[in-house]
Formats: structure tokens, sequence, C-alpha cells
């Protein structure tokens, strides 16, 4: 399998799911009161979308940052790959429940929020199995020194940290733990990335001349 | 991030973006009346679908010739391209609610268009920002000379203008509003593109002999 | 606009197009009588989930043996390809609906195979236009001598005409009418390509040594 | 019609089929009990769409291997590939059915499950189809010898063979069967390659140095 491929499929794949997630502000049609109101009850279905949409896309961003720096891929790296992606297209329907009961609150909200948490979660399994797997020596095109693998492990992990903390904090409050995942996604924005993590995309990159704008 | 992968994301995001469109011409079953009644009913789904179909369809063909010349993909720029595809992917939400409430007319009609003027406006946002970015030295692989900026400015801007004074017509006149956007999409159609953005294509079909037989 | 990505974008929406067709077959959940019985009345789903997932899968096929002889993007071009996917996407939903009356029988169900054969002829027209656009001087990588046009125009055109007559023979009988946009399908899966329009493809597989072993 | 071009298709198909499964977790709004007994209820859907995901994602993987050794792309692998597409997006919709009818059990279940397994095999068809297309003279990159053929037919036909019996035994006991399909899950994604299928694996990366870090 050839690393293009893995690419080309995992793409549409997030393509896809992203895309589904809009499908959770259908508004009713006409016999539900007025628009006004019916939107204005839908107002977690919108927070809800802003943070998955950047959830997925961050997602993406850092997915290609690891993939792209992989040389060869194997049936291991396959089933890890899948093992994000099984997560991944939960998303939509994760974020669906928490618009839905999210509003009437209760045991039912955090439980929502709590699953929501559940799945980012299990997306980070998926994903640090990625980053894991291609520390060891002769996978990558530009291999993470030794001494660096800590901070590789800690980036790439981090966010699977917070999400089980959201999992947890949801049975206090709901509309918290749902607020600790959009920081997540504004923190992954808007980070540098480490000089390590660099390599890949430098070897990528590496035929332009002249040093990008902005990181 | 090498522009190809950011490319193959995008087209996924319209592809799919552009296809769901299509579902909300989807037709009640036997049991709601005649079929041609029901079908007559759906008028305004049919010219809400033709609308948003070319105004993806452009949004497409803009958001490639911008891209196509893009020399580093950076962070700020994928930051810029998920706010515009987080519009994308609402277009067909929205168009949906335009097709259920501009037949029923009064407030809804016009609170309905005005919304997905908004989300038009949201997206040119994002393009706008696309643009803003390509404009600066370095990151493109033939810069806009410095004379010609606000050209190009006008050039990716004018449709978000447009979208904004639909947002607010629409409050006069859901029908006249929902036209305005049609305008738009059909002079994106056959305008021809200024010489000065054309530099990018010019860099990419380089290889090719012979001139393209019609603009 | 280079080639791949006009090839890219179309693949996107001809993949996602000829999934959605299989969610016509989503069957009711328990409470409708059997399963047995439940499945036995969507005969007609399946009958026109194979014909429509075979045109487009052929119309796919053709759509890449023009393109591939492409030799630049012009606006033209894409507004043609538009307007072709435009009636690709309807396909799921002409299909559904077709699903949905044809077992009635009855005046709806001629009206429903006529739209279907009107949605598909709407197709052809942009599949036309691409056709027509790359027989001009110049715009292919293998043009297509004078003499030869006539054939080529005939072998695209085809499909569009015998669309027509369904649109029209539907009125007279859906489950004819429907049945011949069958044997389209099994004539463009079955035929052997025209030889003058293999140029593209030899340009293409030029690199490679060696006859295939099937048409 | 170059290998790539059927690959980003398949791709495409493969990324919304997968996709397209999670639908089946979507979880009804309030009203319809606690959030905990709504999600109880559902325990086969998750059951069902676990399996129906890492098989779609077995099937991506096996294509892949195959296609990627194919030298020339004939009418007739273009045909046995849409029958391979046209089992693989009824998938979602066939794990939807066991999901809605294995809680309720009776001979809905085993009808359901049946049908499951049926659609499986006939994917299988296509797939087997393409790889008997594939040991003929001459259409391989790098050819199987003959005293290999039947190797090859084994471990691409094994997988038919199970589903057909998943088929059958369903309507002995439909958890069981289920559980069958899994198991042929679990045996995909662990095997080793045999050697004589890694030819084309090994022309495609022989590009890069040194062995592989697992299998």
């Amino acid at each position: 399998m050839d690393r293009g491929r893995l690419e080309a499929f995992s793409d549409g794949v997030f393509a896809v799911a992203i895309t589904l997630l809009a499908l959770n502000l259908t508004v009713a049609g006409p016999g539900h009161g007025t628009l006004a109101h019916v939107l204005g009850r839908q107002w977690p279905a919108y927070v809800a979308y802003v943070i998955s949409f950047f959830t997925i896309g961050i997602i993406w961003v850092n997915h290609h940052m690891l993939v792209s720096n992989v040389r060869v891929v194997t049936r291991l790296l396959l089933f890890l790959n899948l093992v994000l992606l099984l997560f991944v297209v939960v998303i939509p329907v994760a974020t669906g429940m928490v618009a839905d009961y999210l509003g009437p609150g209760g045991f039912d909200a955090k439980l929502a929020v709590a699953l929501y948490g559940a799945v980012l979660t299990g997306m980070s399994v998926g994903f640090g199995g990625i980053a894991e797997w291609s520390l060891r020596e002769g996978r990558t095109l530009v291999p993470v020194p030794p001494d660096k693998r800590w901070n590789a492990r800690l980036r790439f992990m981090a966010g699977g940290l917070v999400y089980l903390v959201v999992t947890g904090c949801a049975f206090l409050s709901a509309p918290a733990a749902l607020g600790l995942t959009g920081v997540v996604a504004v923190y992954y924005i808007f980070e540098r990335t480490p000089a390590v993590l660099k390599a890949g995309q430098a070897a990528e990159t590496a035929g332009s001349t002249g040093p990008p704008q902005d990181g």
C-alpha cells in the first residue's frame, strides 16, 4: 500500500464526516412554531457543530503531519488508521446526540457529553497508536531522535488526555465539559508546530524556496 | 502540509456538499396527493437547488484558482480554509430551509433567505481571508504585483458584498434577494478571468502548447 | 485549472451520488409487518437501484474517457461539467421517486419514470456539451479527425436520444420505459470502444507494454 | 482509463460507504425514555457497526493490493469493479437492517443476518472476479506464477465462501452467523500477506530502502 492511497481514503472519510456534521443543523419545516423560535431552540446544535467541525479539521491536519513522514505503510499502520477512522465517523452522530440532549439538561445532557468525550478519547487512542508506531526506528522518512520522542508523544497524546478529562467532567457539568473540548480545538489551531515535528514537513517542502511567512 | 492534500480534502468537502444539496429535492412517497401536486408544491426547492449548486460550483472553481498559486501551506491558511468550509457545508441545510419556508411566505420566508445570505456571507469571509492571505509577499508562486492587489481584492470580495446585500434585502423581499444570489452565480460563471489572476494558471499550464480556445 | 482537479472533484461527486443511491434501499424497522413482506414490497427499489447504479457507473467511465483527452480546462468546460453534475446528483432522488411510485402504478408511476428519463436526458445534454466542446480544434491531446467527428458525436449522444425516448414512452408504459434505461446501461457496459475514441487512452497508456487482454 | 482514476473513484465510494455506516448509530431525540435506556436498546447497532466497519476497511485494503498490481485497466475490469461496489454501497443499509431486527429476534432476525451475509457474498463475487481477471497472463505488473495461482485464488476467495456459510447459518442462529462475519474481519486484519501476493507491493515500494518493521 502506498502512502498516497492511505491519505486519499482517509481524506475522503474526513471530508464526508465533516460534511455530515452540518446535517445536525437541519431545520424542521413549517408547522413547528415560527422559524425564529425553531432556530432559537437549536442553539446547542450550533455550538456543538462549530466545536466538532474544528475538532475534525484539526485531526485532519495532524493526521497529515504524521502520515506525510511515513516511509512504508504496514498492515499494523492500516489497522491503527482504521481505529482512528472508526471513531472519526461517529463524531457527527455523537454531535447530534449532544445537540439534542444538551438543551433539556439533567442527567441525559451529562451522559450525552460524556459519550461525546468518550468518542473523542477513542479517536485519540487510534491517533496515539499511529504516533507511537511512527516513533520506532526505520518507519519515518525523517526519524524523530530518541531524546525528542517524549516531546512528540506529549504533543500528540495531550489531546487524548484532555478528552478523557472531558468524559469525566461531563458528569459534573455538561456545558463546561463541552467548552473544554472547544478549548482543545482552539489550542491546536493556534499552537506553533514544535520544531522536531517539522522534519517531515521540511522534507516535503524542500523543493520550495524561501521561508513561509507564518507558522 | 502540501498543497495537493489541501486540495484533495477541500475537493472532497465540495463534492459531498454539492451532492447533499440534491437531497432537498427528495419527493414524499405516495399518500400526499398526486405526484404532480407534490412536485408542484416543491417549486422553491428547485430554484434554491439550482442557485446553490452553481454557487458551490463557482466557489470550487475560484478556490482552485486561488490555491493553485499557493507556494507554502501554513497553519493560518489551513485555518482560513476551514472557516470557508465551515460555511460551505452548511449551504445544503440553508438551501433546504429556504426550500421549505419560501413557499408559505411571510416573515419566516424573509428570515430563511436572510440566513441563507448570511451563510454565503460567512463563506465569503473565509474566502476573502484566503485571498488576502495570498496577496502577502512570498506566499504565491506567481506574486500579484502591488498595484494590482486592489483589483484582485475587488474580484474575490465583490461576491461577499453582494451576499451581505442579499442578507439585508431579504427582509424587504425574499424572492428578490434569492434572485440576486442567482445573479451572482451567473456573473461568476460567465465573467472573463482578469489577466492579473491568470498568472497562477499560466504557471500551471505552461507545459501545454497553444492557447486555450475560450476564456 | 488543471485536468487532475476537475477529475478529482467529478470523481468525488460520482462516488457520493452512487453511494447515496443505496439509501433508497433502506428497510423500515420492526412494526411494519414481517421483514419478508417489507422487503417484497420494495422490489421496484431493487430494480431502480441496479439500473441507476450501472447508469452512473457508465457515465463515470465515459466521462473519464472524454476528460483524459482534454488539453486545457477552460471556463466553458467547467460550466458544461457542472451542468452534467447538476443532473448526476439528482439521479439518487429520481431513483427513489421511481422506487416509491412504480409499485402503486397508475399515472403517478408513469410521471415518475418520465421525470427519471428527463433527469437522464438533462445529464446527457451536459455530457453531449462536453463531447461537442472537445471536438473543436486544439482542445484535445489527440485530436479527433474531422471525418470521424460524426462517429464520435453519435456515440456520445446516442444515449441522450434513448433517454428522450424513455421520457416519452413512460406515459405509455412505466415498466417498459424503465427497462429501456436498463438496456442502455447494458449496451454501454459491453460495447467495444470505437477505435477513434481510443486515441486518448492510447496516449495515456503508451508507457505500458503489450496489448490489453480484453476490450 | 488509468489505474489512478479507478482507485480514486473506488476510494471515494469506500470512504462514503464507511462513513454512512455510522448513521445507523443515530440516537433518537428526547422523548423516547432516558438516554441510557435508548442507548442500551441499540446494542445490536454497535456490534453490527464495528463488524461492518472493519469488513469495509479490509475490502479496501485488499482492493488496493489487487489493483496496485494491474497493468492495463480494461472494460471488463471496470465492470467487475462496479459489481464489487454495487454490493459495497449496500453494506450500510444491510447493517442498519441487522441493527433493527437482531434485537427483537425470531425469524426476522435470521432473515436480516442471512441477507447481510448475501450482500457480503455478492461483494465477494465481484472481488473474486477481479482476482480471477488479474491472474490471466499480461494483466499485472508482476505476474503471479501459474503454480501459485491456486494459492492466490484461495486467499481472495476464502472470504466469499465463509460469507456463503454465514448466509446459510443465519437461519440456525442469527447472532452466531453475525459473529462469524466478525471472525473473518479479525482474520484478515491480522493475517500475514502471503509472499506471492507481495509481488505487487514489492514493485510499488521498491524505491524505499530497508525492510518494513512489521507485516
